[in-house]
């Protein structure tokens, strides 16, 4: 049995258990499915960031977007330390349950660097070429 | 050195050296990086899919995006079977460099489920709905 597989033939509209449906999400190895923040009005893909299944069930709960950080090894509910939050709009999974798009409202910045993005090196024939500036200076996103 | 870390604080325009940063790329243990697909006029999120360094280039330098495919343990043209093509319009990569944006042209259906996106399973309290109805039966897009 595979829930995506199963179902991907019907219509818009029909339902499945949500429940049900996160026990077959196909995490990596490391439990982790990659989740892209885009802003919901602008549709601007914002950035990616993982999530465990406790990560996806408490954004899905609370509507404000928790990831799992790789780095520090702990949760991170985006803007806790910068005050940026991510207010859930909608959530969708794709058709194999591996990845994961949020319609999120981004206040401010959503980059460490202070950027509203994190998508700033963009490939430019022979050059990467930095298109995005800094709205807010990371010492005082982080002080 | 960390050409992504050190050289986020330039401002637009700043440029670096595509070779030398795409040495830098951080993929994963299997070598891979995680790819977004945008459609680059509707700013619609297509699907998500992988490249190794190989893949990445081969996009770049083409102009046609390939990924990796982790189930076929093949480079995958996209459109190769189907005849639904993603030109490359921009690329992108993120703040530290483990994930590509891409924006594209796709030619109908991104998903093999024949929908134009793979995320079609969309949460909605406590059930998932389909949202997204096939445009190509995929038994005519793979004949």
């Amino acid at each position: 049995m595979n829930i995506f597989k199963d179902n991907e033939h019907y219509s818009t509209g029909f339902q499945l258990d949500r429940d049900t449906l996160l026990t077959q999400v196909k995490y990596n190895n490391d439990g982790l499915v990659p989740a892209i923040a885009q802003q919901y009005d602008t549709k601007e893909v914002l950035m990616l960031a993982w999530m465990n299944a406790e990560a996806l069930r408490e954004t899905l709960q609370t509507g404000r977007v928790c990831y799992w950080s790789r780095s520090r090894n702990a949760f991170w509910r985006k803007g806790e330390s910068s005050g940026q939050v991510q207010v859930l709009k909608s959530a969708r999974i794709d058709c194999d349950g591996d990845t994961l798009l949020l319609e999120v409202d981004q206040t401010g910045p959503a980059c460490h660097t202070g950027r509203r993005h994190c998508f700033f090196y963009k490939f430019d024939g022979n050059q990467v070429v930095i298109d995005g500036d800094v709205m807010i200076p990371p010492d005082e996103l982080y002080k």
